[in-house]
């Protein structure tokens, strides 16, 4: 059996929840871990709450390989990330000498003063090391399989940048799309003989509404392209016989 | 104290967590809980796999006073949201004669042929009441402080506006606004003491990266007037104070 590797994503933030800011960094993250072979098991998004963040933390971290999360590590008092994360792995959350010297120094370029508040971003959950961040400096982090990111997607896409060649990929599960022009309702029953037939493939059924009527993208997708190809076969022919 | 209302949604669908959809309800249903003060509290994604759906549902079921969810209810092999919430509360799922009726009247007035695949719509916890679908006809459903949608976007939001008049609301949330030209770096101090000496409120501090620096939104939240304008004063002078 080829290795299978799993991920979660945590995604971190009362404005996400309230409506107020419309996450973009799923769906981005989803692409790009089909892309490698990984696969995204779990999402869950959650206030910017310690409790909520330990809770739900340590629910997945044990349960997949790796685990991303977004948002939270600024330097206002909602930023509660990093202390959140501490307390999941039961380390202290401390000053961070490369982090604290990183941004001091960057500010101190650019004639800002070091702030209080932009100290913070030097605070890291001990024993984490940096994700390097291109976008502003003050860095994500990893700690254990965890890998703590920004929420604005701009920074976010950054790291995930650079943590992409350190993470272990399994193989690529490859996918082909059959459009047709029939809803769910004509095809369901011959379509689900075709998946109970070829087992080691998995078959989605995306309808759309469009010119009127139900529409259907059905979408197989498998880790091997001779069983791709097995079942995407029988699935032309299904489509086929049914509109001529 | 005023009532507290509070939600959480489950977004069913591989399709979410491949990248292949981009989900549009999760942000689409925090608007309309914020507007109606409901506070969603959790978001979670998991796979079209039952063990999955049975244990995220069960474990957020019992917290919250409402649970909302997306996809799974079409008539495909891979549409197992009815059977699994079925299962996470114990109970038969079984041809609901009410949902039965309605589609095979449904499909036989436009002459099409009442499929197995279009019957498995007309399956139903037991005990589930119906939420009507204007968009397709097959329902959704409620069952104890479970409502469960369709994924399509024009579909959740169908029988999402059936859902609403039924659901008890909260006090709402009120917010305010106070757009700042400096990055959370320079304000993060300030800011936490305004906070700090407003417990009844919730203040946020939201950065965006544009014409090269980091601005911010703070937003303050409160479920009275009187509290929200007394934060959004000590706001609006400390924004001042810092760029004058």
């Amino acid at each position: 059996m080829p290795k299978v590797i799993t991920a979660a994503m945590l995604v971190i933030g009362d404005e996400i929840l309230s409506g107020r800011t419309k996450d973009q960094n799923i769906g981005y993250l989803a692409d790009i871990m089909t892309a490698i072979g990984i696969d995204l098991k779990e999402v869950r998004i959650v206030l910017d709450d310690e409790e909520d963040i330990v809770a739900a933390l340590n629910d997945v971290r044990q349960r997949y390989t790796y685990i991303f999360t977004s948002g939270g590590i600024g330097p206002t008092h909602d930023d509660i990330t990093a202390d959140s994360i501490a307390k999941a792995f039961d380390v202290p959350c401390d000053y961070d000498a490369a982090a604290y010297s990183l941004l001091e120094s960057h500010y101190t370029k650019r004639g800002l003063e070091f702030t209080d508040a932009r100290k913070r971003m030097a605070r890291l959950p001990r024993g984490a090391t940096h994700i390097e961040n291109p976008v502003s400096v003050a860095p994500g982090f990893r700690i254990g399989n965890v890998h703590v990111m920004a929420g604005v997607p701009s920074v976010f896409q950054a790291m995930l940048d650079k943590v992409l060649p350190t993470l272990e990929t399994g193989i690529k599960m490859l996918s082909a799309t059959v459009s047709c022009p029939l809803g769910e309702g004509i095809i369901g029953g011959p379509l689900a003989e075709i998946q109970k037939s070829h087992p080691l493939t998995i078959i989605g059924s995306y309808p759309r509404f469009g010119e009127g009527h139900f529409m259907t993208e059905l979408v197989v997708r498998a880790r091997s392209q001779d069983v791709l190809e097995a079942a995407r076969k029988d699935v032309e022919a299904m489509v086929k016989s049914l509109t001529t």
